[in-house]
């Protein structure tokens, strides 16, 4: 058998950019079918002029224009009017790969990898060749125009017919030619995700321009922004050895002791001594970017034996309960429904999160079937509304893991929907095109928690539904039967079939005393819950 | 309202390599939770090994040994026979992301992005700070070892320790500590993953240590290679605007006739004139370097009016109907199988793939629930057994979109298991963990046709026995009815109660004369399929 030497297979080795990659790999980002793609592009740019506009505690006003072009090809415009982009960052900022203001910092913002825009530009220049229009307005008479493309062989921007122009406003204009996209309508559409969006944004306005023409307009109903925290200062429980050493590395100060005070949240003075009686070995004294993994794995460990007050309710802004009642009944308009918002939670690295949930039933809950309904999952995360790659989500994990017959709820069968928006500093997404929260563990139970407190306020109701529901069918069901039965009976005993019809009814009645008045004659075990509320 | 001006938020403008976002992000490399985490490290060791192996003409035997260190950690080797990696490659090779000699060659291999080796060495030195150990026998007595890590902030490896070594075999072995991982048995472990691995490529040898020192040898049974065909030339069908550009700009031809016949498959002479009649306005002497987005779309177009005859079968290797056979027979021991392979396909970019399927019913299909069995799919891509992140695969799509009941066969309520493999020169996966392979139009379709030949095969034998357990079953279900009903007739009309239960038997069976014989009464329609296969 002939064998191949290594250097001959070695000379094949190539390094590729990553740029490269994602050219190859586009439905990694999202672009896979004509229909995710489109709605991608515009979650891409929506995203960004949101986070944008607020960073500069502006109110968003965002447009976007959605028109058909020739050979199957679609323009999408997207205009904000948030504080544009520098010229000297254009680039950069548009058409890089793996740049950007936010990867490095623990804020909370929808986007956070420095990879959406660049895609979507790489993704027009994959389908029709072209570069994407930019125009910015800084404000104070500052305002160009240019075309940008992205050079994939080194990652790089190529900028093209750079020009002042004469525009006193303030905002950013993207602009591209797409193919390979189609306009749909339905759940997983650009109308629904812009609905959602501006739904569970109250502060946004954005305008929608369809391809034929159509215009819809999703006017504020708030005309105040969210707070926006400073970047969050990382919490030392749940921080892992790898991270206390990048961030002891990265540090300005001169000790340890100053490093960790200046660098994670609810660390005093007081709390160094009390890390100090943990482990005395510990030398507070070291230059933080000398320390060894060792030491760092020390710390770790002495951290676990102090008390902690929890991470700072300030740094992750959920939506909020009432804004969320107001969302889901203009959403939904349900029979009954129950808010939870709860207490900032931390996973991995020490990162707080916030779960928000909600259970609404009947009116517009849940889906229509075929015959009758079944229900649904409502996703967001940071107030993103997450319409794809639901399998691999931690909210989907977290739904589907809850016995819902405890609560008298069948997904399955009726008219149930489940809302939940995750809220972190930073949300660690499945995969890069971030349309699912990745299945963490601490993650997936408290959304669970939470879902599962929203269910217990709704439960009483449903169970009550459903009870008269089901008894009616039940009846029902069991009277044509009698019907049958009782002319067999009187085929067998030569008995009078309307006779007996009626003495079978009667026993019926006695199975059935409740039937009629619409209660659930099999009373569920009241306090047999078995969810333990985590305490803070 | 205060805003802040653009360049006070670009102030925090930052680029971030690929090791530092994957480090940040490793959930997207399936380093999520810690069962995963673990059978993510041996699938990557494992797959480098055998493409490795079977690159070098050598019949694989891989050694994968687990086991417990202190604090909860684990050490993972796994050794091979391959050609081993040349010194001034191991580095790149194990410890630089995008990089790899596969990402830019149409090969039909497991691995194929240049991610997989240096994200677990990433892993490793995240949750422990140890770089990974590694030993390479390239033949003719050159062997070393050394330590590898790798430097986040660029991208580059850091080489420790290197020593040339007296070692006469042939081969890799990496071998690394890690924490935050688990060993764990049942559907998703890693002793699964190997014994599936073992199956779908039956010339390999894996032997596992698992962490009780329990030694587990999957023998080969081939001892043959699979063929190995050379770099697959893309087909002009299904060819992008953009591919052919990128093409025709790398080409080192001087014109576009010759640049044509020499990077693409099925095109000779002849079909130049083909492609010249169908849109004389090309110029065929053209400088390929030279061409622009309309000239490349031009030929895209005439492509399109050209007959081409389908791709080489030869460039990809599928596993084999026998072997398949082979394969399921171990595993599941089914009463019944049907296996299917398919003609090769196109999908994007030219991309030649083919799809194998088989159907099993009874025996050790399916899953086995608390009351009864369900339905289970067994997905491989290339020959690697995918175990997560189902709900994102192209198989799960499709064999979810498929009428089971047009074949009697129900996924939830009997014991099947669909097994497919698709194979091809790029897989177009989902995410960079490589588990699930992305929904790509053409794929799920033509698995869909696939699952569903297979599904025919077995109908007739499937329905029979549903019909049977069917029948039987309602049978039973009233017998016990009627002995309830016959006791209130009996209080009802004084009747004795034995004589009216045996009556009522009588009419019973008069309804269901074909129930003890286990022959369905309701025929269903032959030939009422709508599946249309598609001629190549």
């Amino acid at each position: 058998m002939a064998t191949t030497d290594a250097e001959q297979i070695f000379k094949e080795f190539r390094e590729h950019s990553a740029a490269e990659f994602f050219k190859k790999n586009r439905q990694m980002l999202g672009y896979s079918g004509a229909g995710r793609s489109l709605v991608t592009i515009v979650h891409e740019w929506v995203t960004n002029s949101l986070d944008a506009s607020e960073e500069g505690g502006i109110l968003p006003d965002i447009d976007v224009s959605i028109s058909k072009a020739e050979n199957n090809r679609y323009i999408i415009k997207v205009s904000d009017n948030g504080p544009g982009i520098p010229k000297n960052f254009v680039g950069k900022a548009l058409a890089t790969i793996f740049a950007g203001t936010k990867f490095h910092r623990y804020m909370q913002q929808r986007g956070q990898q420095g990879i959406g825009a660049a895609g979507c530009l790489l993704f027009s220049q994959i389908t029709t060749g072209k570069p994407i229009f930019v125009k910015s307005s800084i404000g104070k008479g500052r305002a160009y125009s240019c075309h940008i493309a992205l050079s994939t062989a080194n990652n790089k921007p190529i900028i093209t017919d750079m020009a002042d122009i004469d525009d006193k406003s303030q905002g950013l204009s993207v602009e591209g030619e797409f193919a390979d996209i189609r306009y749909e309508m339905g759940e997983h559409s650009a109308y629904e995700y812009i609905r959602r969006t501006a739904l569970s944004n109250p502060h946004t306005q954005i305008k929608l321009t369809d391809p034929s023409g159509q215009e819809f307009l999703f006017v504020r109903s708030v005309k105040k922004l969210p707070a926006r925290p400073p970047p969050a200062k990382p919490h030392p429980a749940g921080l892992s050895t790898n991270d206390l050493l990048d961030f002891a590395h990265a540090s300005q100060s001169r000790k340890i002791s100053s490093f960790l005070v200046d660098t994670f949240a609810r660390t005093t003075s007081n709390k160094i001594s009390e890390i100090r009686e943990a482990d005395p070995s510990i030398d507070m004294d070291e230059d933080p970017k000398k320390l060894t993994w060792e030491q760092a794995e020390k710390l770790v460990n002495a951290f676990k034996k102090v008390k902690w007050i929890a991470p700072d309710a300030g740094y992750v802004v959920p939506i909020g309960e009432e804004q969320i009642r107001i969302a889901v009944k203009n959403i939904l308009s349900p029979e009954h429904m129950s808010v939870v918002e709860r207490r900032p939670r931390i996973f991995r690295g020490g990162v707080p999160f916030i779960v928000e949930a909600a259970v609404a039933y009947g009116g517009g809950s849940g889906k229509k079937e075929e015959e009758g309904y079944s229900g649904n999952i409502l996703r967001f995360g940071n107030r993103v509304p997450l319409l794809f790659d639901s399998g691999s989500c931690a909210i989907t994990k977290a739904a589907n893991g809850i016995e819902w017959r405890r609560y008298g709820i069948d997904m399955e069968t009726q008219p149930v929907s489940v809302f939940v928006n995750v809220s972190s500093v930073y949300l660690p997404y499945s995969g890069v095109g971030k349309e699912a929260i990745a299945q963490e563990d601490e993650i997936v139970e408290e959304i669970k928690l939470a879902v599962m407190e929203a269910a217990r306020g709704v439960q009483r109701y449903v169970r009550g539904k459903q009870a008269a529901n089901f008894n009616a069918g039940r009846y029902k069901a069991i009277s044509r039967y009698v019907k049958q039965l009782s002319k067999d009976i009187g085929d067998l005993t030569g008995a009078d079939t309307g006779r007996v019809e009626k003495k079978l009814n009667d026993i019926v009645k006695k199975h059935f005393p409740k039937a009629k008045e619409g209660e659930d004659e099999e009373e569920p075990a009241v306090g047999s819950e078995v969810d333990v509320e985590e305490e803070a």
